[in-house]
C-alpha cells in the first residue's frame, strides 16, 4: 500500500473515509522538541470540511488525540500516533455507488489493483485520508519553525480560470491567505472565484485550479544531487495529493520558452552571502536548495464528484447514468492550500534531518 | 547522496563526468530474462553526445561493459553491474571554472551541501550520470516488453515555443521520433526546432522545451494509492532528470481550466473490457493505472551553460564576468527523450514488481 | 526511532508503556484475507501479563481495536491500524526511578541517544511495545497459513540452566506448548522450572533461558541471498526483541565443532522432492529456504528488573542503592514465546511476499 | 536480490565468483574524508586467498580501482564505486557441479529461488562476495576512525572445538591477531588449531569456529530503540556472511543460566562519565550503545566444500557421489576475521550517521 512517506522523517497514514477513523504515525520526529497541540490542531480545522458553503457539507469535528511519543509536552523521539474519528460517516449514504465507477475517480483502477474495495466514500483513495497528512505536517513545520526558522505559506492562485493578480510573493503571509474563503490574497479574484464556484454548486459542477507555494528561511543545501532532488521529492508530494495533476518549480513549463540567456539567474552577493538576481530557478539548482525561497505550483484537476449525470458503467459491464450526491466540494482548492503546506513541510522536515547526517558542522 | 532509485527494482548509479567512468548497478531484475545487449547499446547511442551539431562535441564512444548478473545470456537474478568508460574527460577545460558558480548550475548549491565540489564539468550532477539511467531503463523496458507488451515512446513536443503539431500519439512510433535530430514527429515543426537551436548556438545562447510520453500496454492495476501513486513515482523521476523543471500528467496544467463535467472520463465498454471515452485522467486515477495509455509532460529549461558573458560572483564573493566554453548542448531535449523513457521504464519496472506481491492471481 | 520492520509486510509499531495506549499500523497486507479477529486476540491474550503468578501482575485487557483496513471482513489492501489502550497503567509507581538509571535496562542509553527519556515504566522500551508486534504478527501468519501452509511454533527449551529434554521438535504442536504455564512441552522439566520461578520472585531475583522454534510448511526459495538471507532477517527479528541476547540457526554454536564431513547435510529424494537426510542447516542454506523446516534458538537474559537491592548511580552522578518495586515478571520467557512466534510469522510473510516479485510462475 | 546493506551509509554489491569481476558502490559516505587507498587495500589482503596454505589456492591479486566519488584525495559526498577483477577465474573447474546440488551450499535453494543459477564456484552465493563488503567496511572503518575514535578487533576464539584462552579483550590489538595465521592471539592455541587445519586439508575435511569482536571507542547513544537496536543490526550483518550461522552479544547465551542479581551490569562513576562494572550486556543495553564497548560472537560452520566423498542428488533426481575438487578453505574462520570487521564498520557507520539526525548537539 506504501503508505509511508519520507525517510529519516517518516510518517504513515491509516483509516478509510467511512470506516473507524484515520490517523498517522510520525516516525522519527528529533527528541525535545515542545508541541503546541492547538497549533496543529489549528491546521486540521484549516482542512476539516462543514466550515463554508463552498466545501462539502460533511460535518466532522477532526479533533486529534495524540496517543504516543509525547512527554511532559516534549517529543521524545519515539512514534507519535494520531488519531482522528470519523463521526459524520454515512457509509449507506454511498449504497448506490457500490457496484458503479465513478468517472475520474479511483473505484475501478483500486479494484483493479486490489480485486475488491471499499465502496463507501473513496474509502482509502478519499481525500479524508490527508487529514493524517495534515497533522503531520503540522508537526514537521513546528521542527522547522523552531530549528531553522522556515516559513511556508501557499495560496490560490488560479480557480476556474480567474487568476489571482500576483503580488510579490514574499509579502503574502498566512493570514493574507486566510482573509478571504477561496485562500486566494488577491480579494478581487477571490471575490470572482467565490462567484463561480458558487455557480458551479448550483448547476452540480466543479471547478479546478492552481495552488502556488513558497517556503522562505531555509538554508543552501538541502536536498540530494541525483534522484531525490529536492524539486523531485516536492513533485512526488504534491502529485500524491488527491486530484493533483500537475507540478512545476520556478519558472516551469513557462521558462521553457526563454533563452538561457534571459532564463539563467546571476549570482550576486547581498553582505557577504551569495544570493540570485533573480529566481527562476525556484530556489533550488541540481536538486539542492541555494538559499532562495523555494517556489513552486501544483494543479488540480475539477473534482470528479458531480450531481451532473454522467455515462459510466457497472461492474457488470451495463451502461449506465450516474448522478452523484454524496457530500463533496465543488473546488478542492480552498481545503488543499493546507495540505499542500503539509506535504511541503514533511519534505523539508526530511530534508533537514538527511542533511544533518551529511553535514555536522 | 541518494544514489538509489526504485524499490523493487532499484538502481543505483555512479560517476562524475570526468572521473574514472560512469555506470550502474541494477538490483531486483527477475531472473531467467534473454537480455539484448545491443538493444542496450542502442538506447546509450541515443543519448551519446557528438552525433550531431546539434548536441554537445565531446566524444564519447559509451560502450557498455556488463560486469555482472548475467549467465549464459539470461539476469541471474542478481545484480547487474554496469560500467561505461569516460574517454573524452577533459577536466583541464573546466580549470577556468573551479572558483566560479555558473549561473543555474549546481556549483553553489553542491558547494553548500557538501562544503567541496568536483570541479571539472559538474561531477556529479553532470547529465553524463543519466548513462547510468539510459542503461538500466533498456533492461527495465525490456523486462517490460516482453513480460507485459508495455511500450514507451517519448517525443519532442515544444521546443523554444515552437509546438509540435500533434496527430494522435498513438500513432508514433520510435522510428517517427528519431526521423528528425530534434526527436520531434512533426517534420515541419522540427526543421523550424533546428533552425531555432543553430541560431541559438551560433550566437551562444541555450534554449529549453517540452518533452511529451505516451506509454500503452500496462494494466489497469499499477501504482499504489496513497504516496506512491504511480503518477506521484512519475513527477519524482522526471523532475531527477536534470534541467526538468515541470510534470503534467493527462490535461494537466491546462485541465485546471476546466469543468468537471467537461473534464471527466466517462467509463464505456469495449467487448469486456472497461475503457474511458476520453483520457483526460492520462491513465492513472487515484494513483492508479486504469488501463487507458500513460500521458505525460516534461518540462526542460534552456541549458544554464551559455557562451555568452554572464555576470556571477567566485568562490571568495568577487563579481566576475564568465563565458562558459565547455562543450555542452545547446538544447537538451533531443537527447533527453532517451532519458525520459529510461525513467519510464524504471517506474514501470518497479510498479510492475511491486504488484506482483500484490496480485498473485 | 526507526519504528518500521519489514519491507513489504511493513509494520510500525507506536506507544509508550505508560502511555495513551499501544498499537501498530500494518502496511502492505495483501487484499482479499478474511481475518479471523479472535485469532489475533488470543494471541494479544497469550502475550499479556497477569494471567499467572509466574508473570508480571500488571493487569491489562489487552482488548484490540481494528481501526482501518478491513471491510466485510477481508483485507483492503490499505494499512491495517490496531491499537490496544493501556489501562492499567500506573506512572506515579515509577516516580522513584525518574532519575536513576536502572542496571541492564534502557534508562541511561537511551537518555545518552535523546536527551531525555519517559521514565514511566520504561517508555518505548518496556516489553509493552511487543503488543503491537503480537497483533501483527497474528495477522501475518494468518496470510502464511492460508496461502502456504506455513506452521510457526516455539516452546522454552532451557530456563535457568534447566534444559527440556527434547522430543522430535516436528511432533510438538501449540497445544502442547501451551499445556506448562512456562510453555515448556516436557512436562517434568517444566515443573523444575515452574519451581525455579517461583524461588526467584520469592527472593527478589530474575532468570533467563532460551526460546527454541520450529517453523514447518514454507517452501525452498524464500529469503535473498546476500544481506537479507532469511537466517539474517531471523536473527535482525529475534535480537529485536527486549532481552534478546542471542540468535543460533539449525546446529548453530554446537556445529562450529563438527567436521564438514559430518556437518554437511546430504541431499536425498523423498519421491519426486528433493530433501536433506539431516538438518544441520536448520532448513536455511546460503541464506535461502531449502524446504526444510526452520529450527533456530533465541537467546534471553535474565529479566532486569529485580527487587533486590543493586548498585547504581543517579543522573547527577550520586551513587545509589536501588530495588525496584514495579511490577515484573521473573523470568521473560513464557510470554516471550508468542512474540517470537510473532516475529517469525513477519520475516516469512515478508519473504514470502518479495518472493511473489522474484517467480510469478 | 536485496544486495542493499545500511539505511544512510548503503552499500550495493555486486559479482559472481567466476563471473567479470566483483565491486561494491558506496552510498552516503559524507563529503570531505581524505580516503587512505592502501589502508583499503590492506583489508582487501587480509581477506583474499592465496596466500596461506590454510587458505585456499585460488590466486586473486584483489587490486582495487576506485572509479568514483573522490577528488583530489577526498570523498565528494557521492557514491564510491570500487571494482576488483577476477583474474583466476576458472569457470571450467566447475563444469562437474553443473548439474549437481552440493550439500549445505546455495545451490539447490539458490536454483528453487531463481529457477536458474550459476553454477561457476557457487556464483553470487560464493564468498568472493565478500571483497566489496571488505573494501565498503574499510572505508566506514576509516570514517568511524577520523571522526570518532571506534577501533575494531576481531579474533579466532575457538577453532575445532580448540578455544582460545582469552586474555582481556581490551588488549589485543589487530598486530597481535595477524601475528599468527589462524588470528587467534593465543599462540598455543594458534598452533594446535593449525595443526587441526593442516590435518583436515590432508583428509579433505573442514572445521568450523567462533570469532569474537571488540569494538571500543564509540560512545553512548548509537542505535534504534525498536527494530533497528544495534545488537540487531549487529546479528543480521554477522548471519549475512557466509557460513554464519550465530549470534550472540555480552554474555549470549551463557547469561541466559544466570540470575538478574548475578548478571545485571551495576552503574558506576569513572570520574564524570557513567561506567558499568561489568560488560554482560555486551554495550549494549535496550537496542543502544552504553559506552562500552562492543563485544559479540559469530559462529561458523565448517566449509561445506569438503574432498571426501558424500551422497547427494543431481537435477534430475539421481542419487550420486560426490568428491569436490575445487579450491577452497578447509576453515573459513581466519578469512572471516576481516570480514567481520568490515560488517561491523559498515553498521557503526551507519548507525554514527543515523545519530547524527538525532542528536544535532
Amino acid at each position: 500500500m506504501s503508505s509511508p512517506f519520507g525517510r529519516l522523517f517518516r510518517i504513515t497514514t491509516w483509516g478509510e473515509s467511512h470506516g473507524g477513523g484515520i490517523g498517522v504515525v510520525v516516525d522519527g520526529c528529533p527528541p525535545g522538541i515542545v508541541l503546541d497541540l492547538d497549533a496543529i490542531q489549528a491546521e486540521l480545522d484549516r482542512r476539516r470540511p462543514g466550515r463554508s458553503k463552498l466545501a462539502s457539507a460533511r460535518q466532522e469535528a477532526d479533533r486529534l488525540t495524540i496517543l504516543s511519543g509525547l512527554h511532559e509536552g516534549r517529543t521524545l523521539g519515539s512514534p507519535i500516533a494520531i488519531s482522528v474519528a470519523n463521526t459524520d460517516a454515512r457509509p449507506g449514504a454511498y449504497e448506490h455507488l457500490r457496484d458503479l465507477y465513478r468517472p475520474s475517480h479511483g473505484d475501478y483502477s483500486h479494484e483493479a489493483k486490489y480485486g475488491l474495495r471499499d465502496w463507501r466514500g473513496g474509502g482509502r483513495a478519499s481525500a479524508r485520508e490527508t487529514v493524517g497528512r495534515v497533522a503531520a505536517g503540522a508537526i514537521a513545520r513546528q521542527l522547522l519553525t523552531e530549528r531553522c526558522g522556515v516559513e511556508i505559506v501557499a495560496r490560490g492562485e488560479q480557480l476556474a480560470g480567474i487568476d489571482a493578480s500576483l503580488p510579490d510573493p514574499a509579502s503574502i503571509d498566512r493570514a493574507t491567505v486566510e482573509s478571504t474563503p477561496v485562500r486566494c490574497p488577491d480579494p478581487a479574484a477571490a471575490a470572482r472565484m467565490i462567484e463561480r464556484i458558487e455557480a458551479a454548486r448550483a448547476e452540480g459542477n466543479s471547478l479546478g485550479g492552481i495552488i502556488a507555494t513558497r517556503a522562505g528561511g531555509l538554508p543552501a543545501g538541502w536536498g540530494d544531487p541525483v534522484f531525490d532532488k529536492l524539486d523531485a521529492l516536492l513533485a512526488h508530494a504534491m502529485l500524491s495529493i488527491p486530484a493533483c495533476k500537475g507540478f512545476d518549480l520556478g519558472s516551469g513549463f513557462a521558462g521553457t520558452r526563454m533563452t538561457g540567456a534571459d532564463h539563467n539567474d546571476a549570482f550576486v552577493m547581498e553582505g557577504d552571502r551569495v544570493r540570485t538576481r533573480t529566481n527562476r530557478s525556484g530556489g533550488v539548482q541540481a536538486g539542492i536548495s541555494n538559499g532562495e525561497p523555494l517556489l513552486f505550483r501544483s494543479a488540480f484537476k475539477p473534482t470528479p464528484t458531480i450531481r451532473k449525470e454522467q455515462d459510466t458503467v457497472d461492474r457488470r459491464g451495463n451502461a449506465v447514468k450516474l448522478s452523484a450526491h454524496g457530500r463533496h466540494d465543488p473546488c478542492v482548492l480552498p481545503r488543499a492550500v493546507p495540505i499542500v503546506e503539509a506535504m511541503t513541510a514533511l519534505v523539508l522536515a526530511d530534508c533537514y534531518l538527511r542533511q544533518l547526517a551529511v553535514d555536522r558542522r
